[in-house]
């Protein structure tokens, strides 16, 4: 891990614990030995899933966003629940979200979403061979969502009049791109 | 703008407001009449910028980020000032970040980075045409910056290695592979 620049914690206060994020102000001593305020969220990470039928239609889903107050469409993702494999996690969200269940699942890379501020990582998996599972399993009762499936070019539409405006899908739609092409 | 699944504020309550972010929890009113709270952190928004030498090297920057206690490396970006226009963010930020200004300077996209619990959108720039300028302006105080320039498959080693640990940027890896590839 590197640790160039570090800042080290001198004070450190909670100032809320949620269900989904906490937040807490940190006073940080600068590698010039001056000091600095640190706005701190945490979040408990989450995974994300590229999946991509056997007629290459990327799998998206369509949900309404309260932080943003729209819907956008987005790829597959869940939050980690306390002690759940990332994998385990991956392949709940894609079964509860989409019906879907996947022959090949990979890992592919993990990133921060927000490091300015928040701790939230997200895990990446690309999930091939899909099949849909006959009675897939329910996903949160307040998680209201629309199934897209479509081709990367209809993606691509949708990334220029902002119903995709995602950051991972926007990943996720360059990455799908390169997979289908190669 | 698409408000399908809609979800209405019937209560909110701000409970801090910082230098950078803001943290609200609401009360929202489902579509099924239920109802549901959401965290929720308020950020200014974002601008960040692939810029590409006229040898084919991305420019990354490499800071500390409190939030993962770790350094990790990063496409140039920068919060957004009050009233300041996008684009009039995104040169000053190359320019104090990386000492370059550009002759071509474009609006890729914008995404929202966290869209579960935070409204930050990043307005993602392709710089070409660099040039070095003699007296870059000076950027934060309390930011530590150490600028790398790389071949996209030195890019995609750090990715590997989780150097580059960041979603702008393994997005920012995948559209400076394809533009310099075309």
């Amino acid at each position: 891990m590197n640790n160039r620049f570090e800042e080290k914690t001198v004070a450190s206060e909670v100032l809320f614990e949620g269900k989904v994020i906490s937040l807490r102000v940190e006073e940080v001593e600068l590698p010039d030995g001056k000091f600095a305020k640190r706005e701190l969220v945490g979040h408990p990470g989450a995974v994300a899933i590229i999946a991509i039928t056997d007629d290459n239609k990327l799998i998206l889903v369509e949900q309404y966003r309260k932080a943003l107050n729209r819907s956008i469409i987005e790829i597959p993702a869940g939050k980690i629940e306390p002690g759940e494999d990332n994998e385990v996690t991956a392949l709940r969200e894609l079964e509860e979200e989409t019906g879907y269940g996947a022959h090949q699942f990979n890992y592919l890379q993990s990133f921060a979403t927000s490091p300015g501020f928040a701790n939230e990582i997200i895990h990446i998996f690309v999930a091939k061979g899909l099949y849909k599972i006959e009675k897939p399993a329910q996903g949160d009762e307040d998680e209201f969502i629309n199934i897209i499936e479509c081709t990367i070019e209809e993606a691509e539409q949708m990334v220029l009049d902002e119903s995709i405006y995602d950051a991972k899908t926007a990943f996720a739609i360059l990455y799908a791109k390169k997979l289908i092409d190669n």
